[in-house]
């Protein structure tokens, strides 16, 4: 039944994706007598749950990563290769790079997800999704270049459009950034422009059920609701996006069609598995469920290959209470922690119970002061929310030596209520100059090449 | 001989440029009874002579930037427009946008300057310099990907060009460069790597005059070269760049032309200009110096047209000692200082002496604890002048906010000898791949789409 147990040469881990499951086995692994390989495409292990505070300014990028290299130097077991995996072979044992191949006793695949625009994939380019550095720089790009934009448009209806922003999806990831931007707009803004009055942006929140943030208790949706309002938020539940054009969202809410027009839409709903899911399908013949995620065994190995693990958000685990897991970053951490357990207790010949997953609670922030906890038997909101969950993240933003940072940074930023990382930058980030273009519709381009960019 | 003083309404001040010039011209103009527009093409005012510690990863970007709206959002008489200049109609007293036209009454240019290749533009792609955020960020991106290719990297020669960085330059921004390249691979990414080691990288810093930074007093030139190699710096004087080309350098030193292949060279000589000084020297007929920029007169006005200031790296002034003041900070500070000042006095009725520079002195970074400051009378050098030189950069960072932030960092780097803010980001980031192209040469291209970057 156990794999190949090499001890000498020792047994070579190869993990694919640096993420919190990839990371966390690898630190698991880090005192083992085996060989690690983390590889990964990018150099760097991303804070993925602040990403929204880099897409509205709050912070900067490298305030919520940090290098891989770094994270892992004293783990002299481990190396880190960038590259991307394009494919694997399950019967020589190796993972394929564009340019090399890894061989591999035990494999861990922790790709994650992306977006997925269930199937629309023109709307990607009117409403970019939150997952990556770029993608922050970019939605804070559009964010506050649509004021700059409003401040110089004189129509009333195209500075209409450009003040009002559209989250499509109402989990936390939405509703966090739904919240950022009133405060941004209603608060941070309001002295620093002078042709227009940020208090009349509107940030509609646009959620397909009837509640927001529905993984939490229904109290909680309520008080997470209520205080977005407070804020200025409008949420629309029951409201299904049916097409997304350039500044023009089509909705549908109780049979009725409704378009919006705004220049800044944000997309905050559906995820999709990363490709490796299919790679792994295609190899071992694993079953991948609907949005592309592996069906694991309940020690998290893939049906037939006991030496192939896959974790995090590309792992579909529904051994617990038939419904699997959700994508978020507790349950990646604790499924890597979990294999990097079961490899080592495999070299000493040993196995462990099947996976089980510890359910410490779900919290979403809302704005300045506000926040949501849900920890089962205790519920919390408001101000004492907030506080629970910043204590939260810096908790787990320690491991990776940006607590003191980003402490200081939050602490500055609620004291001054600024936002100092509100940099326009990128390619298409010199002066933006509205235009009207051949079919009457106004698109941004940059002043000094005229090239159209999707703004 | 005053140019139209209209007092209601209020006397138009129009500021195209927000860099240190341009920032200070329309701080000092806060409080009087004008109306001033500023016109930045970036949303941001950045800090320039830290913008080398971004390309090397110690701060982020929004470390060094500060939101132009937000440190003017106090002067209620103080419009920020984001927008490009394109010209300026001295006759109707207009400058032109891409989309508009602003009117004024005082017109202060301070636009700054760019890097020059001495009209060799094609070395721009494999020597970029360092003006932007986006220069730094591509800087940063080349550094770090050319360790990851190098670990990666088998074939001795090319991990050889891939630990070889060459600095073109020997003023300030490439002292400080090659300072924080050295620390870099020989201090903070020893421990990092598993198949390189980086205390194998060069750093060749050439120079094209018998020492380096020459602005500052021999003993100090001396000094900075002593530290620099004890830190691992190649120093190469009276050298002269003859091409530059993919990957590699042509040298000239005493008539002998030599080759240095290096994957990574970085640009810190010329700068020319920016092209704001042709357009005054079409529309006014003001002179221009060789390297494009206007020649002002001793009140930094332009001859002809007294309502017409140009201020920073943009004007040669040369009416204290003969020589054009240099194109650095201090100087386009008190430039827009005096400026506002002079325009305050002429609403009076009154004017002012000419401008006299104050030169508090040069100061360099040279790596942790190094530095060299020239005050005229006192030269330090060493951990008294890197302390010095510490003081003086975070007090000025104190009128941006930044200052709290920056120094935590440092402070924190300075212990850790960390260097958190490593990311290799933007649209070549992904997994670099080493490949041959047709002609044997070894480029990089992204594995996800095979595209050729210039890396």
């Amino acid at each position: 039944m156990v794999a190949s147990l090499k001890k000498n040469p020792p047994h070579q881990v190869v993990i694919v994706g640096g993420g919190f499951g990839g990371l966390y086995a690898a630190k698991a692994l880090a005192q083992a007598n085996v060989n690690v390989t983390l590889i990964d495409k990018r150099n760097f292990h991303l804070f993925q749950p602040l990403l929204y505070q880099v897409a509205t300014g709050m912070l900067s990028p490298a305030d919520i990563s940090a290098p891989l290299r770094s994270i892992l130097s004293k783990s002299k077991n481990t190396k880190v290769l960038l590259g991307e995996v394009k494919d694997i072979d399950p019967t020589t044992q190796q993972v394929i790079l564009g340019d090399r191949v890894v061989p591999y006793d035990t494999l861990i695949v922790a790709t994650g997800a992306k977006h997925s625009y269930f199937g629309k994939d023109s709307w990607k380019d009117f409403a970019p999704g939150l997952k990556t550095v770029e993608d922050a720089i970019e939605i804070r790009r559009r964010i506050f270049s649509a004021f700059e934009a409003a401040e110089k448009e004189t129509d009333p209806e195209k500075r209409r459009a450009l003040l009002t922003f559209v989250v499509v999806g109402g989990g936390p990831t939405g509703v966090e950034l739904a919240g950022a931007i009133a405060e941004l707009a209603y608060k941070t803004l309001k002295e620093d422009f002078r042709d227009i009055d940020t208090s009349e942006t509107r940030i509609l929140l646009l959620q397909g059920g009837d509640r927001v943030l529905p993984a939490l208790a229904p109290e909680l949706s309520q008080a997470a609701a209520a205080s977005l309002e407070k804020l200025g938020v409008i949420i629309q539940t029951n409201t299904r996006v049916t097409n997304i054009d350039n500044d023009i969202v089509t909705l549908k809410q109780n049979d009725q069609f409704k378009e919006i027009a705004s220049k800044t839409i944000l997309w905050a709903a559906g995820v999709q598995a990363s490709p490796m899911g299919k790679v792994l399908a295609e190899r071992t013949g694993v079953e991948c469920d609907r949005s592309g995620r592996v069906i694991v065994e309940p020690d998290l190995s893939i049906k037939g290959h006991n030496n192939i693990f896959v974790v995090g958000d590309l792992a579909h685990f529904s051994h617990q209470n038939g419904k699997p897991l959700p994508g978020v970053a507790p349950v990646a951490k604790q499924e890597g922690e979990y294999v990097a357990a079961l490899v080592k207790q495999r070299l000493r010949g040993k196995t462990l119970p099947e996976f089980k997953y510890t359910d410490y609670g779900n919290l979403a922030m809302i704005g300045r002061n506000l926040a949501v906890v849900d920890l089962g038997l205790v519920k919390l909101q408001g101000f004492i929310a907030w506080l629970f969950w910043l204590f939260i993240h810096i908790y787990f933003l320690i491991e990776f030596n940006q607590k003191l940072l980003v402490m200081i940074q939050w602490a500055w930023n609620y004291v001054t209520r600024k936002r100092g990382a509100r940099l326009i930058t990128g390619k298409e980030s010199l002066a933006l100059a509205q235009v009207e273009n051949t079919n009457g519709k106004s698109q941004y381009t940059t002043a000094n090449n005229r090239q159209t960019v999707n703004a």
